[in-house]
Parts: structure tokens; C-alpha cells; sequence
């Protein structure tokens, strides 16, 4: 009986490629719009169905009507506004009517503790994150957006100076990657320090940063596919073999032996299990 | 015959340790000094006899003499400036002269392609860089200095963007250490990208970028420890599997696959042979 429901229930949803967009920030809204273009076809094209969620900036309406003018010029069949304005508190029950019928959710820029203070750990955000692993909703998030996709997550930090623990704030997002620690806005603000400082915090996540206009697509669980003007960088401490972050003052430089880092660029994938890049035309 | 004299050489010289210095700029000249110090101890102390090159400098007296009273406050013998201001045309046997007896050569900041075309392959320099290879000379650069240490060697560049070749421009350095190329102010003004760049194009190097107020010192050809409030990171192409630098335009975003990277705080060292990090305390 089970079976046959859930049967139903993913007959009727449109058969998508499970996937979660990952969106440096700034991307192009105004040219080509390929990474948001990309995201609408990964929706179903013309008839895609998609909820903005601006709730992580402090314009939600005004942001929430840029990125609804966007998708409705790129052919979107129906686009809604989650303006969520404090936490949501919708039961399970009520969640799955918002979401029903809904083939992507794009999640804009602004404050990424702002977004998870409202959306994480709730219902509604639990089917949201259900719909994606089963393939039935395509997620998509810009800078803050992005940031948050992870279970740890990169809540803030610095540049500028030698790395140690304070130049990065960690905190919980909303873990629909919950294996990676992104970043955004990546070499445009100069994060690779952070980046490395908050994985070799968390050495058991891979640090993925995002470049404005650019995109990590992740297909499934396996494939990583980059998208867009800029570069996906890879920061993955598997044979990590030295890390002095567990014990020192947060004000002591980092110390950290035989990070593996590759820089990925359109054409390029990595291959998420096998934690391997794979060459363009491969 | 040839063994007596050169047995005879090395009896004259200072019994040093080879060593170059390669400070990443905005070294301590007020306080304690660390790295000047160890510089001064590492040319012998109160014996040694220090020429400065400030030729870098669009100001080579001022820092000169800035240098001078630093050196001869931590007790240097001797202290002499060589200020150079268009290119050295000594000969070998008169270079040989303002060599001899000078245990520490120190280059001052400013600007890498002026100090290389005053320097760059004269005989001047090539006398300092046989002495530092038999260990009768220690040679620190800080700033500029540093960067020119190498034989492919960063003249300028970038940062805040996505990688390309157009971040990093390259030139011929002194060749000190022919197979590293050297980056400084390296977090403090957010030059991985432009380092990682770098490498990607010259994948036979190995990229050392050095922290201000840190020092990267190179023991002998095995050996380099980090002494200074900062970091030096190594990023180490041995293992690159795929990188398109070699074919693409200047715009086009790097790809690099599998950079090693180690980040190093005081207390750590790194096997130059070997290519490993040293944990502190090992």
C-alpha cells in the first residue's frame, strides 16, 4: 500500500535529474542568465513550477519580484514567493501542500544565518530537502543561498591576513549537502583561507568554493559539474595528515599538512564519491 | 692542489650554515625582531658583516640606513650598503673583492624587476650565490627580496577574481632558489590565487608563498622552517594530473587538478626533497 502510494507519488511528480544548484552569487541576470536559465530547465523548462525563497535578505520583496521577473522571462510555468518573514512554523502536514506541484526552490542572497534562523530545521524546509533527494525538486541558492546548503556552514569571516580560527564563524545551514562546507563569492572575496581554515576544522567535510557568475551543479550524490564564468574550488582534506586547529588559541596561525585542492572551471566535474576530478571532454 | 685551496677558502670563511631567508615583507623592526635577529645570528653575531642591496627601493638610501641601524642595534660587526642604482657592471675579480668577508647579504623591499635588472645575472650576484651555496653567505630578501629569489619569479598580479593566466604576470628572478617560486605578503594580500596561477604554468616548481612578518628559511637544499607570526604555504604541483594553463587564452579560468597545499606555521618544516611537511615537534 505504501509502495503503491509513494508509486503514485512520484508518477505524478515530473521526473527530474536530482539535483542541487549551487550559486556563487552574482550571477548574470540580465544577458545570457545561463546558471539561472540552467536552473529553470533543470525545474522542467516550460513547465516548471518554482518557489523564490528571499527570506535571507532584508528585502525579501523587492528581491523576491527581481528573481520572479527572471524566471517568468526564462519560461517558467508558474513562479511563487515564499516571503517567510520570521521562523516558519507550518506543521509537516501543511509543508507538503506549499510544496506539492513545486519543481524548484531558489533560495536568494542576503544573510545565510537570517535564512537557516527562519527555514532551518522546519517542516516545511525537512519536505523541501525530502523532494530533493528524491529527485522531485530542483534546489537552487545564490551567495547566502548558497552558503547554506551545507550542515556546517560558513557564516562569516575575513581575508586579508594570515589564517587561524577567528578568520572564519561557523554555523549549522540546512544541510542539503550535508557532506560539504561551501563558500561563495569565492576568489572575488578572497576566501580560500577561510575556506582551508574551516575545513581543517571540520576534516571530515570538503570545502567547496563558489565564484560569482559560476555554479557547482551537483547532479546526484556522486557528480559535482561546473557551470558559468569563474571557477569551483575544491578543498579536500582526505589524507590530511597534520592539523594544529583542535588545540590552539584562535588567534594562532593555522597549521595544516597535505590538503588536495583543485581548481575547476565550465567543462570540468568532479566525481564526489571518488573524490577525483574529471578532465573536460571526459 | 685545487682540494688545498679550497680547503684553504673554507678554513678562511665563516663555518656557516647555508641558508637563505625569504621574508614575506613587514617584517618587526621595532620590537623583538625575531626574524632580523636570526638573520644577524645566522651571519655570525657579533661577527657578522652585513651588506645590505636596497636596490628594490625607489628610496635605496632611506631604507638603507633604516636596515643599517637595525642591523648594527642587533650587533653586527659590520655593516655596508651596496647602493646600487643601475645595473652592476663589476667584474668577476672586482665582485670577488666586495664579496669577500661578507657573511649576510640582506635585499630590501620595493620592487622585484628594478632589483633583478640592477643584479640579475651579474657577476656581483653570481659570486653572492656560489658563496650561499657553500654555505659562506647567508642571503635573506624580505618583500621584493623574497619574490626574487626564485628562477621564475612573480612580478605582479591580482587578486579578487576567479583565476586566469592574466592574475599573475611572470619574469626571470635571481635564481637563488631555481626551483621554488616565491610569493609574500601572501594572505595579508590574498595572493593564493595568483600563486596557485603561477605554479599551474610552471609545474616543475614548487610555490612557496610566505606570510608577512614570517620568514621561510631554507636550512640547505632539504630543509625549510618557518619562524614568524604568519604562515608559509607550499603548494606543491607533483601530483597535478590535468591543468589547462598551457592552451587556453589569458581570460579563461584556470583548471588545475590535484595541487598539494600545506599551510605552515612557526614550529613546522617541510622536506624539500622529499616534499613533505614536518610536524612540529618531529
Amino acid at each position: 500500500m505504501l509502495d503503491l502510494d509513494r508509486q503514485r507519488t512520484s508518477s505524478m511528480a515530473p521526473s527530474l535529474k536530482p539535483s542541487v544548484i549551487v550559486i556563487g552569487g552574482g550571477e548574470d541576470k540580465v544577458q545570457d542568465r545561463k546558471i539561472l536559465r540552467a536552473f529553470v530547465e533543470a525545474a522542467g523548462g516550460a513547465t516548471a513550477r518554482i518557489a523564490i525563497v528571499p527570506s535571507a535578505s532584508r528585502e525579501p520583496e523587492i528581491i523576491g519580484n527581481i528573481y520572479r521577473d527572471i524566471f517568468r522571462s526564462l519560461g517558467a510555468e508558474a513562479i511563487d514567493v515564499w516571503d517567510i518573514r520570521e521562523r516558519d512554523r507550518r506543521t509537516l502536514s501543511e509543508a507538503e501542500v506549499v510544496v506539492d506541484g513545486v519543481t524548484g526552490v531558489f533560495m536568494t542572497g542576503g544573510d545565510q544565518l537570517r535564512l537557516c534562523s527562519m527555514i532551518g530545521d522546519t517542516p516545511l524546509f525537512h519536505t523541501v530537502r525530502e523532494r530533493v533527494w528524491q529527485g522531485q525538486l530542483v534546489l537552487a541558492g545564490t551567495s547566502a543561498g548558497a552558503a547554506a546548503m551545507g550542515h556546517n556552514m560558513i557564516a562569516g569571516g575575513g581575508s586579508s591576513e594570515a589564517p587561524h580560527k577567528d578568520i572564519v564563524s561557523m554555523s549549522v545551514g540546512l544541510g542539503i549537502l550535508p557532506e560539504v562546507v561551501v563558500d561563495q563569492h569565492f576568489h572575488n572575496r578572497n576566501r580560500m583561507a577561510r575556506l582551508m581554515t574551516a575545513i581543517a576544522a571540520h576534516p571530515d567535510r570538503l570545502g567547496v568554493g563558489v565564484d560569482e557568475d559560476t555554479a557547482a551543479i551537483f547532479e546526484d550524490a556522486r557528480l559535482l559539474r561546473v557551470l558559468g564564468r569563474g571557477t569551483v574550488t575544491v578543498v579536500d582534506p582526505g589524507e590530511v595528515s597534520y592539523s594544529n586547529q583542535f588545540w590552539v588559541n584562535s588567534t594562532t596561525p593555522l597549521t595544516i599538512h597535505n590538503l588536495r585542492v583543485h581548481i575547476l572551471s565550465e567543462g570540468s566535474a568532479y566525481h564526489l564519491l571518488k573524490r577525483i576530478p574529471i578532465s573536460p571532454g571526459v
